[in-house]
């Protein structure tokens, strides 16, 4: 592996400049005014994946975003990895809070600062030129394919069918992910579990027109202030959700679990200074990292009704929305969990209002075993590079795609992620150390090599 | 006075045609970039006053937008009535529920459709024309004044001071006001009650940045979800206001005089029909017409926060935020309000979050006498050209500044409006029925016969 890392060394500066070409489509999933820039973005993959050593890539179209298939063939008997990745990001609203424009990739205290820096361009990029300097070198031990979809920030809605009618050529020993992030670079981190997601969106409707607040104000229910006490009722005191049944199918850990559990390094200090609050909230009786490892939750992504520009307007706006995801843990369906929801939310509708829920993607939780012979590989790796054991890590984040690769394709997947807290992916000013760049870079050869051996 | 009804008869067209010009000056108040507008508007306004037969007209500064003041002294013995009017209109969101452009009027189905069509330029416009046909046929009976302003909708901040400082010209035995509704054609109206207003806005604020929903949820106090909470907790399941004090200085009706009350007629099917509601909501024991006539209310006006565009974001906002106006009714104070909401509202905000509490503008109540002349003279107009005794109706709007021309001026109003609930002001598609604008320019002259009678 000597060769791939001297390679690697030697081509950093060019790496880089690759990498800001790639991060420069803004390649937003969820604004359908992005069509034509994810068609791009596959497109400029394919190619620099042929470039990088594959025998072949192709786009391939789906209902939605396109996937890029690529694959390099060594030997039939040896194991295949197959690398996942997601060339699709988040939108970049608020733009305004941006501190240089969201896709001109610029660095900046030694950190790539653009929208998809880290998540997931980065990270997927990564994996790209090390199989490059495998191949280059001609020490690549396995096969590899690479599947990247354009839909992830938006649940994937089209590479569950995808991989259903491509079971044969998805074929892998592995899947090798890095999407998610380490506890720190001090602290490296394997993550073993992540959560599943419903995201619903509601629309509480009132009169039919917008009202004025003096005439009919006190008379006539006011969809804002209706939405805001059923979305508060969603909530108790305490932290619990009050969805009837929303807890039924949630893993209780025993108390010896919870105890290795809560052995995972956490500052809560730093976190509280790092995040600028005087106090963490969630549910009673949880630590901060369970809340995020094995329990669920219900947060609002985003809340409008009204008047809500400069000034004021005196209006009973006729209809208020929100959009609510609740994040899920082993063994939340997120159907069901989506059903009972709606369910819950359309009986405490007061008769003054109709609503309308939506339910707009989902997924559900994944925990990886410690004891698979990927995960053997990944530590090694990373006790080589970084120089410690990596500790197994909840993340309270979703990849709702994950279980559906071991329930379509049978395949587990490694989710060994470089990315940190401070990268703020899906915030403004996304950013992704040049330091986690290429401690990436270095850690994945090794990781082929040990998953390799016998 | 027969000679003025002719004339009015006889121009009725180009009465028309010059509304049309005034209705297409953007005049929005609460938006910055319409400064421009308000001075085009308050110069259009005191040309079209000279031409209509003032004297004088001047466009008088202030600390914000333009006073138009103009007036016709025919003798110094003889009665005079101040017009009172704002040239300034609401804004025009969500301006996709918009038939037409909202500043290209147009007339449909008898109506004019145009922001500002009934509030207030629709309106105070009749006063401009009525008063050139008495002008043109030498039948005015009164002095006349107008003092029309440009920050109405956004709490008249210019021109309490304005008052003050004018006092001697703005002398007047009446003010004569057209920014009020009717009850409908058939049961005309003559508004004696206005609430009070107070308008504040509060922002709660989380972390410092948005936070990726899946790493953080469950454990980071959501801004948005506590936003939820605290605006539902100000009002409770009987629909009362929960702020401490908020209710000490409700001037509380007895059971005769609310009898009384509540003897104006009121079609409670044909009120939930017009705005396509099944039921109507408001504080318990208390009937639709108090509920806006005798009682305070507290909504929502706006409220926005995190991820608001199409599709999905797992976010957790940094801030979320709300506009919340309450009604007031005599005796409350708008001031002590705005302190108690402040107060309250500081003292329910957990420590994980951050609040601050604005207040944007305010405004007392007003209850108008029905035994003063003007009430009389307007009393016996109505009878004459609607061929209906007035009844006298407490509307639960607001027009702030009419306490302060009592407190200041020592000047009562008279709220003679020809409004009706379906012109829709302050939402979108605001109209004004042509036969509305006709019927008050033929009730205006005959009010001011019947006040200069001795």
């Amino acid at each position: 592996m000597e060769k791939a890392l001297n390679y690697i060394e030697n081509n950093k500066e060019r790496f880089l400049s690759e990498l800001f070409e790639l991060l420069r489509i803004p390649s937003v999933s969820a604004q359908s005014e992005h069509k034509p820039d994810m068609k791009t973005c596959a497109e400029w993959l394919a190619a620099a994946l042929v470039k990088a050593g594959a025998d072949h890539a192709e786009v391939m179209p789906t209902e939605g975003n396109p996937v890029v298939f690529a694959e390099r063939i060594i030997d039939p008997n040896a194991k295949t990895v197959m690398v996942y990745g997601h060339y699709d990001v988040m939108p970049v609203d608020p733009v305004d809070e941006w501190n240089t424009s969201p896709f001109e990739p610029e660095i900046r205290d030694g950190r790539i600062w653009c929208r998809g820096a880290d998540d997931d361009k980065g990270q997927l990029f990564m994996h790209a030129k090390a199989f490059e300097a495998m191949c280059a070198t001609e020490t690549l031990p396995c096969n590899v394919k690479f599947l990247l979809e354009g839909e992830e920030e938006i649940g994937s809605p089209s590479l569950y069918k995808f991989c259903a009618d491509n079971k044969e050529m998805l074929r892998a020993d592995i899947i090798l992910v890095s999407d998610t992030s380490m506890i720190s670079m001090e602290t490296p981190s394997i993550t073993v579990g992540l959560r599943g997601l419903t995201y619903m969106e509601v629309e509480v409707t009132g009169p039919d027109k917008d009202l004025h607040s003096g005439l009919f104000g006190g008379a006539v229910a006011n969809p804002a202030n209706v939405l805001t006490r059923l979305v508060a009722s969603l909530i108790d005191e305490r932290g619990h959700v009050t969805i009837p049944g929303f807890y039924d199918d949630v893993r209780i850990l025993s108390d010896e679990e919870r105890r290795a559990f809560n052995e995972t390094p956490f500052d809560e200090e730093a976190y509280k200074r790092s995040l600028d609050i005087d106090e963490v909230a969630g549910e009673e009786g949880f630590t901060t990292i369970e809340r995020t490892g094995i329990r669920p939750s219900l947060d609002v992504n985003g809340i409008w009704g009204g008047y809500t520009e400069e000034g004021t307007k005196t209006v009973i706006p006729s209809k208020a929305s929100a959009k609510i995801s609740m994040r899920l843990v082993p063994d939340q369906d997120y159907k069901k969990i989506g059903e009972l929801f709606e369910r819950h939310f359309r009986a405490i509708a007061p008769k003054s209002v109709k609503v309308s829920v939506k339910f707009l993607h989902g997924g559900i939780p994944y925990v990886a075993p410690t004891d698979m012979p990927a995960y053997k590989a990944a530590e090694k790796a990373i006790v080589a590079s970084f120089g410690k054991t990596p500790i197994p890590f909840y993340s309270g984040g979703s990849i709702p795609i994950i279980s559906g690769f071991e329930q379509i394709l049978g395949i587990k997947s490694l989710l060994i992620g470089f990315g940190l807290a401070e990268d703020a992916i899906h915030s403004p000013n996304e950013s992704y150390g040049l330091n986690q760049f290429y401690k990436g870079l270095e850690t994945i050869p090794l990781f082929y090599k040990y998953f390799a051996e016998k």
